[in-house]
């Protein structure tokens, strides 16, 4: 599987290195592309290490967490490997994929679509959990019983609904300013009938606070890490964090949620509070022991 | 002065805010943009913090040194300001301003032009040293005595050169992979030709390894530092820090030159060397104390 891997650009960086990858997806049926940041311990022959998965928002690219997030500095002490995918497919070709920014094109949500014509390529879900898992685990030196998952707003959606739909995979979880109950605002009802279709049962199994709420015991004991800034511009329509932490109150997970005075939504946000995410997931995965 | 300022766009960073202005520069006869990263410490009744300038290479804007270099997190620390420059006027109309990723647009070198058409708007050096300082003393909470200037690739020439042009302005001063020799160099010679014409003499006067050769005593007796990738592609026919180094040696300058195997160009290079950059322009700047 490795030998697909194409190596499209590697950069030194904090002693360790850089870089993007294009694949032939089989989920996806088109190439996709991710990045990859390789610490300096990855270097060590032999080396298997704890590795953190990060699921970008709509329109971002797998070049946007290690452009502008600054989480290579603290994962090069750490000896975390980064791995950042895109968004969705790209070169589908579907009919009026790029006419919105909120759906189609880089606003894959992190599923696997039903609905025609999206069903084909968009199969977000299955790329991340089951692909690019088997394929990390194999091409590179990431010891995938050690991985945790994390993202920012779509891809924070994606980061919870994924971590509880598909238990024992992740070992830890955060997210920042994420879609907390997609059901229930206006980019997650776009995304979710043009990709699941009208009925709204089905709705449910996407959501984090519905997915959470029915959960018979805690299913992080560890801990559940969200920021969220109170200056963000869709606090209040598109996010609703209060609707996970009540479903996190009601399942007794242990949920810690920030909510910063004067946050927006953007990636000054997100690199002021990206040292407290990667130790949250430091210290569950055992890295930088 | 400061009436006049537009803020474009606020986002609180790591305690403090990082800006977005514009104005309209007299010295341009356009309207400029810049940055500007507001520390924690600035917050203070009455604070007149150290500020360090950051000069951007080819085709950067004011936006690439804020959303890349990963200069935030420190600064906020050190309580240093942090200022950005665009890299060339904008919205000119001169024909063909924007034919060359290597001149005119986003490639204004840091100097006055000489030659018509250039003239009348691309003049960066007056605009860097003697309006964006100016403005900044009166409209933002810094401490003009206690400045400090640094750049990348162009930029760094820019930093490098301003530094030497301007005694006694810019207390310390810093490069990333800088082009120390322009007058030697393909960038140098096709922007100092069509900026500055073709008489090779009045070049030197805007070239750093010219300008420190002829230092009768070292004039940053605290020292220079650069930071140089060794994969750096342009590194070969565009750079000539060896050339830098002479000069300083010529003139008894202290210079620090870090070679760095396998950094290349870009700004995964530079995000990890900016704290040793900070660091640098903070002990001279008596910041962070």
């Amino acid at each position: 599987m490795a030998q697909d891997l194409e190596l499209l650009g590697e950069h030194a960086c904090f002693g360790g290195v850089q870089r993007f990858y294009r694949h032939a997806s089989a989920e996806i049926g088109l190439a996709m592309r991710f990045s990859v940041y390789l610490p300096p311990a990855a270097r060590e022959p032999g080396a298997k290490l704890p590795a953190l998965f990060y699921l970008a928002g709509l329109t971002c690219t797998e070049e946007t967490f290690p452009m502008k997030a600054g989480a290579q500095r603290m994962a090069a002490e750490l000896g975390l490997v980064l791995i950042a995918p895109d968004t969705s497919p790209r070169g589908a070709g579907v009919p009026g994929e790029a006419d919105s920014w909120d759906f189609g094109v880089g606003a894959g949500f992190y599923l696997d679509a039903t609905q025609a014509p999206w069903s084909l390529h968009w199969r977000m879900e299955s790329y991340v959990t089951r692909e690019l898992v088997e394929l990390v685990r194999h091409a590179l030196p990431v010891d995938t019983q050690r991985i945790g998952l994390f993202g920012h707003s779509m891809g924070g959606h994606g980061a919870l609904t994924l971590a509880l739909r598909h238990p024992g995979l992740f070992r830890t979880v955060s997210a920042l300013a994420p879609i907390c109950a997609p059901t229930r605002c206006p980019w997650g009802e776009k995304a979710f009938t043009g990709y699941l279709g009208t009925d709204r049962h089905v709705w449910r199994d996407h959501d984090a606070s519905e997915l959470m709420a029915r959960q018979p015991r805690p299913p992080y004991p560890g801990g559940i890490l969200i920021d969220q800034g109170e200056a963000d511009k869709f606090l209040a329509e598109q996010l609703h964090p209060h609707l996970f932490e009540a479903a996190c109150a009601q399942a007794g997970q242990p949920l810690t949620l920030h909510r910063h005075p004067g946050y927006d939504h953007g990636y000054y946000f997100i690199q002021s509070f990206m040292a407290e995410h990667l130790a949250h997931h430091a210290a569950g995965l055992g890295a930088g022991a």
